[in-house]
């Protein structure tokens, strides 16, 4: 299920509208197939798995992240079927999946088909890799990653606004693996005009998987174009954090800068903190404005630590809504 | 050596003027003997574990965090001396003792007396358990410690001075065990007068450990006291951070506020960051000020991590001079 959950983590936003699933396939302890959702969300994980594992599938364990659907669509067959097709004796799935037309039903026809069946296994990660589609379909807008890359004290600049380097070449590497596993990002308006940034997936392979540039806007005036002047390519733009339900995909990183973190915390629109910390002092930076907080008490509880782990000097740690 | 180190560790902030050294005497793999220098710097970590290991001496392994002194005091004999009338076939020290009455000439006189010595094992942790000794030593000022409550974005309290609770009982149970391994506690001005602080040990069977309270008063005036009129006991104060050479002990601890904390980093007087940080987002809150850093480049490595733990919700992460 590690394995599956990798290949899920993938896919993290290329899938939409469909979950990043992933799968795989063993056979008397030999990994015989191994498939994740393509971009677009066709093939499934299953379809592909099953596909490279062939002939070997017959008496195999298959391994999915999600409980694979019962529904055929003119996108494809459905993956319970071709399960069953297969001759797997047994299916591990990490979760039940939510949509009405395969819920418990996919799991069903595999046992009747008289395949054993697990459901459960590594459930929380597995909803975590596939939280964008999700919050698509829960409240109907993007899964929202804020990135911050913070100084100890919390200065994300110094009072001038320089920020760069606070963090070093391994944090900013893996910035840009995030950025490659959302299909938006966002920057306000100083951000935008001031440093015209591109915004791309700056790692050798991935170019490819740029997200989409979003401008947030929050005094649209004539004389302030909706997208910044300088920088190549397209932008998208928002007047409001509540407007991010219009955006495309199921993933949105707000990379910057600081007024536009506040305004996406304050709204109450972030689902997952993505924290790069350098092991530096700042004193008397730039931090995070007014997020409309009263009272300690209030702020606690908000956020739970999922992950974290050393990138060169600095650190990133993962918070999730608590 | 572990349990060495834990032994002196043990003994922190109340050895002064000698170091917290812990030793352990094994004989067939049992522990005979365990003892850490004592209030005050006597009797010595060796004299303690020799004399509960007794007559199981002979034979036995010393493992000690520090050299065996060499030389006589008229407050006891020489350590080096000890290990060798007590018949203990191998000595295991983490360091040599930069004492040049004993430098090297503890350990000589060990293996002069046919006993097998090995130095160096565990050496930068023994350093770090004795760094309020060596900081005297090298520098004569006590070694600082400037502990801080975070949040995520770096608030120590919101704007209005509110910080009650940022962090946790488990967070503020490990700072008052903290405190009691120093000989002083620092608090600023505003602090002083606003809080009116007990700083006090509140764990039990530690109570009689708490610090001696300093006062930072920078502005001295015949309408401001040195001291804060309200709270029990006395306090000493100093006008500035260069002034805590004449501070007693070798451990102090700079407890807050932001001005404080900052007025030390300014004056590169701090040697140990204490951070202990709550899974909570403040924004707008109170950050520690300006400490002169003209740009970030000048920023880095000064810090590196040593240690971290979690604490209920909150994590504590210890930094020391990179």
């Amino acid at each position: 299920m590690g394995a599956a959950l990798a290949l899920a983590e993938r896919g993290r936003g290329r899938t939409a509208p469909n979950p990043s699933v992933g799968c795989v396939i063993v056979r008397d302890g030999i990994v015989v197939g191994r498939g994740g959702t393509r971009p677009g969300g066709r093939p499934h994980a299953e379809a592909m798995a099953l596909g490279q594992a062939g002939e070997k599938s017959p008496g195999a364990t298959a391994y999915v992240t999600l409980e694979p659907c019962a529904h055929c669509s003119e996108r494809g067959p459905a993956c319970a079927d071709l399960l069953v097709a297969a001759g797997v004796a047994r299916v591990v799935a990490a979760q039940r999946d939510v949509d009405p037309r395969t819920n418990g039903i996919g799991m069903a026809r595999l046992e009747a088909a008289g395949i054993a069946t697990t459901v459960g296994v590594r459930a929380a990660e597995a909803a975590r890799s596939m939280a964008g589609f999700l919050t698509r379909r829960r409240l109907g807008r993007p899964h929202v990653t804020l990135k911050l890359a913070l100084s100890l004290d919390g200065a994300v600049a110094l009072a001038d606004g320089r920020s760069q380097w606070l963090t070093g070449a391994e944090a900013r590497a893996h910035a840009h693996l995030e950025r490659s596993r959302h299909e938006t990002i966002l920057v306000g308006r100083g951000t935008g005009e001031a440093d015209s940034p591109s915004l791309d997936v700056r790692l050798s392979g991935l170019e490819a998987r740029s997200p989409v540039r979003v401008l947030l806007s929050t005094r649209p005036h004539p004389s302030h174009p909706a997208a910044p002047r300088k920088g190549e390519g397209e932008w998208l733009a928002i007047a409001s954090p509540h407007d991010i339900a219009t955006l495309p995909g199921d993933h949105l990183l707000v990379e910057g800068g600081a007024k536009a973190a506040a305004a996406f915390l304050a709204a109450d629109l972030v689902d997952r903190l993505l924290l790069y910390r350098a092991p530096v002092i700042v004193g008397g930076g730039r931090t995070l404005p007014d997020i409309g907080l009263a009272d300690l008490a209030d702020a606690h509880g908000r956020w739970r630590l999922v992950d974290s782990a050393a990138l060169g000097a600095d650190r990133v740690e993962v918070y999730e809504r608590g």
